[in-house]
């Protein structure tokens, strides 16, 4: 239990970043993408799959140049997007022009490092970005770590019924149940102290991210199951990766976003 | 050479559903797309690899009700399309949760397949509906067409040095040549009798369409190759599936979309 309380604090810089936001903390949503990516492709090399960085760091540095300098509300951005989702599939299938050295999964590996790693991360810059609500960036956070801290010790005090022990064996229903209240409880804190007027939007978005996070956390873990890996790196000596720390992020993030321009805006 | 001719002709109906256009258009490109995957995915199973079509379908639907229902110029247009390539992501790494029946390669399999089919397809009937250039949707085929049926008879005839023979063991550097000059010849044509006032665009589209068009043909051949399988399908007896027939234009629909929007408009 210390090595995750200590592993709780080491990521209170990052609330810094979020309060500082702006270009900080876009520079942080591109490093989680390319330094992600690289652990994700780690995981791919212990299955024999090699995915192409290169291709990835190429397009997370495109993607990253159309957010700042296309106008998100120009006809020139969604035709630029849609131009880097083909670029990226299509870079991913030329890498396999090299017939003898490559095999079809390390194209497609490519393909989903770069929109699970790179793509799902960046929302949380394109999140903060949105305007009126952008503030609600902090929502991503709050729900993912805020599920993540409550659903532990839910389950270390009251967890009984294993949750999907196949995926992951130690979570257990309870805990699930605890992370969902624990994200709620955050979010309608923050909404709250900070964001009255949408006060019930928030509490929605705590019981969604308590979800979502969770299916993030999994998604994760069945990728390291399968890669027969315990952690995606060992960034922070002793309490794993980038990927480790921000797999619930990565879902939380689009969650947020797009709740953000369907449901407020 | 007769089976080639024969199988030329049999694309002959298309081209009155392009002089169409409209809905009967986009219903053609959804086919493309559900029965081009459904091919792209036997192709996988021969590999043991098992997409999820009952995802990729959803995806498609979902892909052709935004392009139907949401006016492309507003801003829910580039959220829900960005919505939209979360969503496959995400309903492809769920699919992995049956954990012991799946491996990471079902779901990038699903991805990959839903972006290089539905999604590349898709571009035909984007083309078509980008506004006043819409007409040029017809260089989408005249350069793959044209790429595919002047190479093959220019590789007949002068074909001496082999293009890259461990991916496609018949293709010249001549036919590559050749297939070039089809294309452009054909673009010209066009440009000339029909769109005059961007005849040296028409040029450029019929160079690069020659271009792209034969990448587009040479990766279904490499996955081909990888999954040990001539053809892709059976659909056209004796003439392969609808993947084999438009190979080419998955790739010369986005080249002609790009250029209207991001050259042209």
């Amino acid at each position: 239990m210390k090595t995750r309380i200590i592993s709780g604090l080491v990521m209170a810089p990052l609330l810094l970043i979020v309060y500082f936001g702006g270009p900080l903390l876009t520079l942080a949503c591109f490093l989680i993408g390319i330094i992600g990516s690289r652990e994700f492709y780690s995981g791919f090399a212990k299955m024999g799959v090699k995915a192409s960085y290169a291709v990835t760091c190429t397009a997370a540095l495109a993607l990253y140049a159309i957010d700042m300098f296309i106008d998100s509300d120009s006809q020139y951005f969604i035709t630029t997007m849609q131009l880097w989702f083909f670029a990226v599939v299509l870079a991913s299938c030329l890498y396999l022009f090299k017939i003898d050295e490559r095999q079809p999964a390390d194209a497609m590996a490519t393909i989903t490092g770069t929109f699970y790693v790179v793509f799902f991360s960046y929302h949380v810059t394109a999140a903060e970005q949105s305007g009126e609500y952008g503030m609600l960036v902090w929502l991503i956070f709050l729900t993912a770590f805020g599920t993540d801290i409550m659903a532990y010790f839910t389950g270390y005090f009251l967890g009984k019924h294993k949750l999907c022990p196949k995926i992951s064996p130690k979570k257990t229903i309870e805990g699930s149940i605890g992370g969902i209240i624990g994200s709620t409880v955050l979010s309608a804190l923050f909404g709250y102290f900070f964001f009255e007027r949408i006060f019930i939007h928030c509490i929605i978005i705590g019981v969604l991210g308590g979800v979502v996070s969770q299916f993030g956390d999994l998604t994760a873990s069945v990728f390291k199951r399968k890669m027969g890996i315990k952690d995606y790196g060992s960034l922070i000596p002793g309490h794993g990766g980038i990927l480790d720390r921000f797999d619930s992020v990565l879902f939380t993030a689009p969650m947020v976003y797009y709740y953000i321009m369907l449901v407020l805006s």
